[in-house]
């Protein structure tokens, strides 16, 4: 089984960015501890961030025939990008959902996913466990 | 450690009801998978479940003093209760709140949750395997 | 046949509350006319009223199995209960809206019910004739 | 007692047009069903239907101290021919508002209804039997 | 005279919920002081308290013939309980509608009360004094 | 100098038609008297009235090059009917829009008025004396 | 019969400001020009300008048992200012509403007067001439 | 193969209604050169125009079983008239809507297409190619 | 202690002014006994009115250093007054809102106040005792 | 003459992506048809397609001078790229929208297009005929 | 070359009111400043505030042919004064709009300036610094 | 002392694109007036301008360090980039936004920038001299 965990916008700045919202832990650090918890499950990752829209929608279709399911915070993009909802509609991946900070309790605008519809599921709060809690339901999602 | 799961109304039927949407098992048989994940993790559990309002108040008033952390499906009243959010506000407590379905993909009703701003944070759209994730994210949060 | 005639919050005071509204009938002079109706047309009916949404929840819950339909007249419930949305939507009962006033003539918050789309249909503004017409409805529904 | 029964845009076509919401029965036929029913309480009835606006407005004026009540499908008019609704208004006549599916449970274009507020009452969501229904409460409301 | 003081859901917790938004009194000490400046003034206090909705439904009902009037602070039911709203409606007695805290300077969900277009009047933003004027303002009303 | 008088659906009613409203004078009484004045200030008239949209568009393409403006009540297609709007920007002519009540001072959807924006000028809330101004702005119009 | 002619901010700018749309005739010109047609009619008129909201609330408490109607062209004010529609409806004299413009054909803002709902009628879109029709309507109003 | 080329309310004085927007040919030219594009193609036409929305509505319905596909240009009936949506949704031909300006360039009204919905496509902003456009698309959309 | 009451645009017109709404009492024999009552608690009174919204602000600013608290209606201007509102958080004296009608019952423009938020409270809907409640506020949020 | 015809994000899985929306057609082969129909016509034509927005506005930028018209399918851009909008503003070629699936048809958020108003005109919903049409369309804004 | 700076309600606080919000600095010092600023350019300036919008329509309709442009903080008048829009629009002078505070980061309601659309631009967010950068953009503007 | 001067989509067209709302001086000649502008006072300038939003995010996460404050012109990313906006928020670098044109003064979807409650200010309108005006802000911001 492959994964794949992919981090849109700004997340590059994780631990030095606003740390009281998003931690202060780096997304390498993440990564690491991420692809540890994983090959302890005998499943494969890649990890890949853009701040690129394009790139990230490039990176998707990429994805077809090569993982089993994938892990998506796309930062800003969450609440805007309709070209990525279309792409995840479109290569008919399972892919998760998640937000470090809760976004259901922050401004108005970043409540609303547009990304969510067409995603397994959502996972949001839970700080860089959000990215353990995912990778645990890709697989979940991967299995069926 | 100790963790309360909670349910809210009509997941009573779980199994029986809509189960294109909310799987076929039952909510004993969650129940009872969740109480042995728990177990081997050395975490108790206990579990409530009611279709009515105030219950589901008085029994987050209880939680304080006994647990450590509580998950929380709501069901219709995620959409609605300011009183129940008000519960949790008050309490304290970490409250994990879980949805078997997307709440995001459904009727736009259902996409606002009015407890989410005072949730610990929110999962959503992995049919009984929220509430495992939503044990394991309770039991973080407990931690810190 | 059993036809279920529920009825929510404030119509325990009919015929005392607000009569240019609602009528000068009592519930139980009401129910005691459906009964002889009903029983004519060789058809048996229960009668059951709540304040609580809980209450409602539950005898939704219990009429499975037992009642061909159902004549709900939710009350003020009819226009924020998801919860007894969702419960209707379980039970797979055919259920019958009704209201004593016109609903689409009064308060614009009263226009809108949050069950009728998942009610078998609306009758409403014909004072206590609206369960007389309710009834028929219902042996109507039950009979297909 | 005199009935009149209108039949606004499109539902001449009816048993042809989209059976799956409006059933399979013509017009025709519903009327001929109707007129029997009033026959056998002693009512007459009379049938209008057309596709102009208009037409159905003139229709209403001309009624006035010929008929006793008229039952209403105002087909697509409902949701927005207010110059119908002040027609309903001038008449002063009973006038009982009728759909054959539920308003209520589709497009949220159709829960809105312009002549609501100016009819006695409305019946939704019954298939043919709206109509009989509709019968019922015009001559109940007629007699008041 | 005799006033009935009411209090909804989590006010049971004022004291230890969020001192910092409802003060540090708990409802025991707000009522005794109540209960003895009624006294002063010659007049009969009860007190009641619950979380749920039908409850306090099913009391404002009971109040009928025993009470001149009420001191409502329905908590979060304030904002979306129809049902207490059509209460206060049928009961016919007058209701004085008062918040510990200013809901016009909270959240925007706060600022709407479905009960204050039947209430006799709304005091909001005095802490636990907003009772007391409550008590002067619901003797006030049942003199006239 | 030739001004054309029209009226759209109900007026046909008008003495009759809830006369708290609208006034108990006749169209043809109001019209013998908007006759008469004009005749004495040298100018033709010509009345029109119509429940039908697309007679009211005809009349309208009709009055170029015969009349030098129009004096038009609309009535509720004042509300919703684009294809008068159209109807009046195509043509050319200066039209003065009457109304008999005050549509700012009704319900909400009367507020609005979809030929406004085309046409000369609007004069609401005189009663019957408002075709009597818009026969004198029409005049105006027309010299200039 | 005694006719008082109001108007608000930036009118006494008329004929100088934005010619195109207010037309190049000042205030003093059409003024005398009122003055001398109420005169024929054997009215008298009195004319009074303000650029301050309170001056003109001052000037409508002074006019009653003064005046037997006013004409008010309140400019930019009948789009918000509460305070002078609360002065109309307090003073109880017929009030007729003017505008130069047809402020239904211009921003989306000016389409709103929160004064028209206490004004005896509306008059707008025909220049100075509007001021005449408007005293014409007022003399009619005064009369009955 | 047979196509009927529908036109709706004003759409009879093009050329001469608002050039600048709707271009300087009259609808017969347009027509004319229609049909012979259509007869080089071996398809007949028939074409239709008028004010009437009843009477657009009959012709949908006659259109069943002689005509293979319709290219409909609704004018200002496109906006609001949910009737003649029903018509083109009962009728199950292939109606490829069609205008001469670009709706999505002008009034904020004139953007949204009540019929868009249950149309084949929509063609709108190449003024009379539009047409011709439309005739490729529902000869195409007939061959399927 | 000092405490100084406002009152704003046409409250000078008290107990003329459509008394059914508000009351028949004059300002000055509110203020006469709010005066006495205010005495013989210790507490010195002035009184302020006027209609312009300048003159209020001055007010406001000169109140500071020499009163203890404010008890203000500011009657219209509470609704879109936002200089007013800068001018109450300006100040930094306790200010109480006080309205004689339940803003909260009339009018939906009437419902939301824009002081409110600045305010230390809102009392509203007890005719002229809300005077007497807000002074008895007032001297409590003095005292803290 | 020459044609350039752009697609932008998730067009180039045409054929694979969602075959029940989009058609099984790829884009290569929508393309090569194009191209043939092109050249018949004695047009050559250009095709690029990007997910990147950015390089969508490059080429946009560097079609000036090269082409004469040009057919763009946005994708999801449609909905949302502002600065795609400004690019098609700035260049002042004539850009004919294009959408293979009816968007008018589909979700609420894909109804509205932000580059409409500054293209020449729109197609939608007629399959890969779509891209044929904008060719003839485009052919045709040229030649003016 | 002479400049206005003009000031609306509650900035005569400046440097007392909400320090952390508007600074620490007076009106009177940073007028000084900006005199001084002037003077060394060779422009003369004149300084005016109110707290009357009456008053800041007067300065302004004085200002023309007095000053070649104005610097003008309109304090909360910004937000809903039509009036004084109204009054920019007809002075035709270049009026720069400045503010302490970036209102694009505060309440929503202050995010909206009625007054901005006529106004030459706006600058806001910079402190004190804001009239120095509003009044080199006055001079550009009165340059040209 | 070193600023960064951003621009953002199809600003590098600037002088040859919509010349009547953005001026004809190009974007090199305003970057060489600015940086001998600043030369003067002693600053560094760099200049940037991409039409990838990704492109944008990346130099301002490279702008850490190594520049003081920065001059943003995100042209129509200003309107809806929440992935730029998040990246000025991340960086804590002094921005400041500028625009050639009063995006207040333009299409209502122009007069929303999400950036604003991230940057330090704004300054619009004053076509070139808005980025003189942005260097003196960012000069200022930066010295704080």
């Amino acid at each position: 089984m492959k994964i794949l965990i992919m981090n849109g916008p700004n997340l590059n700045l994780l631990g030095e960015r606003e740390p009281g919202i998003y931690g202060s832990e780096s997304l390498d650090s993440i990564n690491a501890d991420l692809a540890k918890r994983a090959a302890k499950l005998g499943v494969d990752t890649e990890f890949y961030q853009s701040n690129h829209e394009g790139a990230l929608i490039d990176k998707l279709h990429a994805a077809r025939g090569v993982f089993d399911a994938i892990v998506l915070n796309a930062g800003a993009y969450t609440h805007y990008s309709i070209a990525i909802r279309d792409a995840i509609a479109a290569i008919k991946l399972p892919v998760v959902e998640v937000h470090l900070s809760n976004i259901h309790a922050r401004e108005s605008f970043r409540e609303n996913s547009v990304i969510a519809p067409v995603c397994a599921g959502q996972i949001s709060g839970f700080g860089s466990y959000s990215y353990t809690l995912g990778l645990y339901a890709a697989i979940d999602k991967a299995k069926k």
